[in-house]
């Protein structure tokens, strides 16, 4: 059995990592930890993991114990966090007979270049071997290299740039996309457990709520993903803005592309052919025939993927609007650090988090 | 035009109230109180009202300039609090020359005898002559008695209380009643505009909370009405148990009446008549064909109403099931303390409050 | 394996089987039925089935070939239409070498006497031998004996009755209780894949719909099952009204409970102690320390019950609010049926459906 | 008095304008059809008109009648119907002493000229005179001339056109705008009164829904208005895609802008320069000091816009990003046709319509 440590399990992220990986068959928990909580059972905080979760209580403890008690830790805490936490999780991880502790973090502190980090998050990353560490962009279906040896360290994407980026990236990689309009509609959980003025029922239902609208902070991972590297051609202009649903899970993320000026007389087929190719082998994206439901994918590491062409005067593609579903506590979140875990330890990547959606 | 002050007007009562009395031909707000937002602009804090409130600023004065400045005072503040003022209100405005200030209270300050008050709310009650006062329950159309002269202080019902009560006291009054269980819904705009772990949205979608299921203060009120005086026989057993719905506004209230023996002959004409009797002329209660609906009410001052019987095995009357729906803002709250405002100052007591639910 | 047959395989119900039964470990479903989507790939229907439900196809064959196919029936077809199948399912079913196919009918056909059915459904009962077939009532908390040898017909209890009978069959049986309000909220999936003006978004959004307040057809079964027989006293008087939620699962019931006469200094400990013994060794009822919640039930088989007393002036137990939180489509329906199977081919219950609620 | 018509009362236009016009000061209506519910009591048939449409009947009476009776004609039927009234409505109007009757069509009849029409809609337009008789397409803050004299066809707006056209006119006819790409998200209410998938609560509670990406038929609407004549520029790219989501009433547009390469050094506060004087006298429309919320305009006219700038790399404007939000019932429909009522008969614009937006 593998042996997990979460760090910070009592906000969304980590309640939904305790109900995956307490039903992960490969998995058990060795530690949560939680200063509001300490001391408590975790059951008795969170009645639904009932009795799922036995005798786990939520512990106060440092990372080195942490460390010692685990072989794979998730950072379930805030950017601006984890970074504390890291370099001592990997330094006492490495010293240790068995191998090195596997780090999984998902906050936003590894997920982007140095510079780039903050400027973006407007702080100093205190962690000053930041870059060196390479951590993988835990975006298995882009980042398969996360399986490969010697790999200590993920950074789990964030939630908006999970839909985003597998809404895109096959036109992306094969070099048609000039431009990219992302907007996101995701479910309230992406804002945390702590009730706000956001969180607060009336202001919420019967609305929609549009925030950041111009500069989340999100649009760096895409631009980071979409605009260099494997993926390609370069020059993608890419714009985001999102959107708060009166929902409490799920993000639907409307990409609205338009081709590079050469690329316009790709057909439906073509573009059908190079979403097939990229995914052909993914479990957890599937095509969809028509429009993918946030229901679809409720509860699920699923991405569902479906698109539709608007053709010009002269029968041009004009515009091609791709719509992606993904869980965003799941696939967004928690799932996908589960299967990154999965990946590192070469489980079946599956294994866990194979289940269809809750419908209705 | 009736001065209108406002002490409290930054919560959803106080917003309600400046909803309705921006759009009443015959007031106008003099002042409007908040310590949070004094100085502000009542419609750059609240931009619905744009431009509705004009140059109406949130102000934090003391209670003597607000009476000096208005022929009616609205207390929009929480229980324990209202009773600080309402003294002081009271003293200064019986003393000027244009008679003495009116007084409503939306608070439950004044609602309760002294005894059962500081019994139920647990604190004692500051204002020493609260019952002097003989302030009028503004359940009007119980207490018509809120018109006649001399009345200057009334206390508004609560939320609860409004639609449980016009819902059964036609057959109190007329003596049918053994028992009732009232088992009301109610929007979450009833727990005020503050963020809590109650109104946090992914706490309560997809879900119905159960809160203070045998021990919510407003039963006193229901039972002081219900159990004694002008409605009657007396002896009737009171059970309430209060739910949180999905919804913002509204409160459906289902009442399961159990008759006394000897009225258990009774016919649905002849139930159908004691409701038509007692509500003849009252303009906001509505005796509805079928089930009554939240949006039916929705934004309005109505209270509708529908029952059906439940029948025993010897075709004797089982049970009635009254169904009331009304708007907790409005009715329930703010719309009410506005018809109770008409019927002192002699108007019509629909003036500012007659409009259709918005549907759908 | 088992071989699992479903006769319709459309709706909720059929889904909902669909969906725990793909990951169960032991079965595998043989054939599933629908005469609209007869020929199309059941995962083409039902994308959140993809790649669950494989190669699957509904199909339009007759009862004789799904017996032949199978050794358990689900019947997820509406009352009046089970019972032309059970016959001929048993019958082939009995003739056949390795014993008979076992038939779990999740309609109402099977659930009430003959008599009773034909009244509370004002329809003739077409199976003449319905009571002579000895159809276990399948809420398997209070029936165990679905497990017995020859058991091979089990009538799925109603959504409501479910949520009821769990509130309160502890008091019942203890010869307590004189009278029980059953006061439900149901999500609208309970009413079917069907739109209809119930289902239809703005009539239910910001709303909550009371219907068949007094003639609700489930209440038949709530009143033979705690009226007498095994769970004794008789004489309980029981009334149900239930209501419909804006929310998609759930089944929240309010049971207003009213103690004996001579009963009535039952103490909060004591009735924690009734409750706890009654449900030891039930792996799906679930004694909450705080209000139950439709989430952390969500998607799964529990029943989560929480009580409160209030206390008469004296001191004596004036009323027992209980309340119990089901998923409608899981413990309320296909996740009990399943229930029923696993006990029926001595799997252990909770095969297949234990899994902690979505939460948030 | 102004004699209201109503043609196609029953839906959800023809019911808002119910209550918006019986609440119209100035107008009484004269008849109302339903064939559906002929002779029935409009109240009857919507109990949250009770009493305000008093002896009000629905009616199953032709044109012609309407006409006799009428000063004012709303068609609220599909479009495809509206063509075979108007021409009837128009001439036999015209023929009477008192001057025409004026005719407000609320379908997309007459609001594109006659060959885009029947190539969007796809069939035949049967009033051959279609263009001849100069509709006046009402969004009155771009078409004051629905107030000149001899206005008798008024082409009310479509619910998405209206809240997009006017996010960005002010903009497209400085001429600064290159392309604008409008992401739109709907309440379900604009999908009408009748049951339906999508509007069937499961499938959309805790969802929200795409359709017709790249295809909706309101695109044609705003491409006339934006691209061409007053506007001015022309040559702005338009694209559209529409969303419903799990609320009632309300659209919010999101609509992305790219500037004309030239002005890309605009500044925020040009901009809102720009906004201010398009919008100076306009009653219905507010610029927002945040962003705008559909809770502040529920159950009004009013169009409430905002908008932010998204700096590239260099300092210039790489986006501008504006927000609207409407009533889609009330500014997006039934209430700018009561605004262009009130133009024609030279009543003050508001009449009718002047009040704050349901909050919360």
């Amino acid at each position: 059995m593998i042996k997990a440590g979460i760090i910070g399990g009592a906000g969304y992220t980590g309640l939904e990592l305790l109900r995956l990986l307490l039903g992960h068959p490969r998995v058990e928990i060795s530690v949560v930890t939680s200063r509001r909580h300490r001391g408590r059972k975790v059951s008795e905080v969170n009645p639904h993991l009932f009795p799922f979760s036995g005798e786990l209580e939520y512990e106060d403890v440092d990372a080195a114990e942490v460390t010692d008690r685990s072989d794979v830790v998730f950072l379930a805490v805030p950017h601006g966090s984890a970074m504390n936490y890291v370099p001592g999780l990997l330094a006492r991880g490495s010293g240790r007979g068995r191998g090195g502790v596997k780090v999984i973090d998902l906050s936003a502190d590894y997920r982007l270049k140095r510079a780039e980090y903050e400027r973006v998050y407007g702080l100093r990353h205190k962690d000053r071997q930041s870059e060196e560490r390479e951590a993988v962009y835990g975006l298995t279906e882009l980042h398969p290299e996360v399986a490969a040896a010697g790999v200590d360290l993920v950074a789990n994407p964030g939630c908006y740039p999970t839909g985003a980026i597998l809404a895109v990236a096959p036109l992306v990689k094969e070099g048609l996309v000039r431009q990219v309009v992302f907007d996101a509609k995701s479910g309230i959980s992406g804002a945390g457990a702590e009730p706000s003025e956001k969180s607060h029922f009336p202001n919420l239902a019967e609305n929609i709520v549009p925030y950041q609208v111009t500069a989340h902070r999100h649009v760096a991972e895409m631009r980071q993903e979409l605009g260099a590297g494997e993926l390609g051609a370069g020059g993608v202009k890419v714009s985001f803005t999102p959107h708060i649903l009166p929902s409490i899970r799920g993000i639907l993320t409307t990409a609205h592309i338009f081709l590079n000026a050469r690329e316009r007389g790709r057909t439906q087929a073509e573009i059908e052919e190079v979403y097939k190719r990229f995914y052909e082998d993914k479990k957890f994206v599937r095509l969809t025939r028509g429009v993918p439901s946030l229901s679809s994918v409720r509860g699920t590491n699923f991405c569902d993927i479906w698109f539709e062409i608007e053709e010009g005067e002269k029968g041009e593609t004009e515009r091609v609007v791709v719509i992606s579903a993904i869980d965003n506590l799941v696939k967004g979140g928690s799932g996908q650090a589960v299967q990154n875990m999965n990946l590192i330890f070469r489980l079946d990547e599956a294994e866990g988090l194979w289940s269809p959606g809750l419908v209705p």
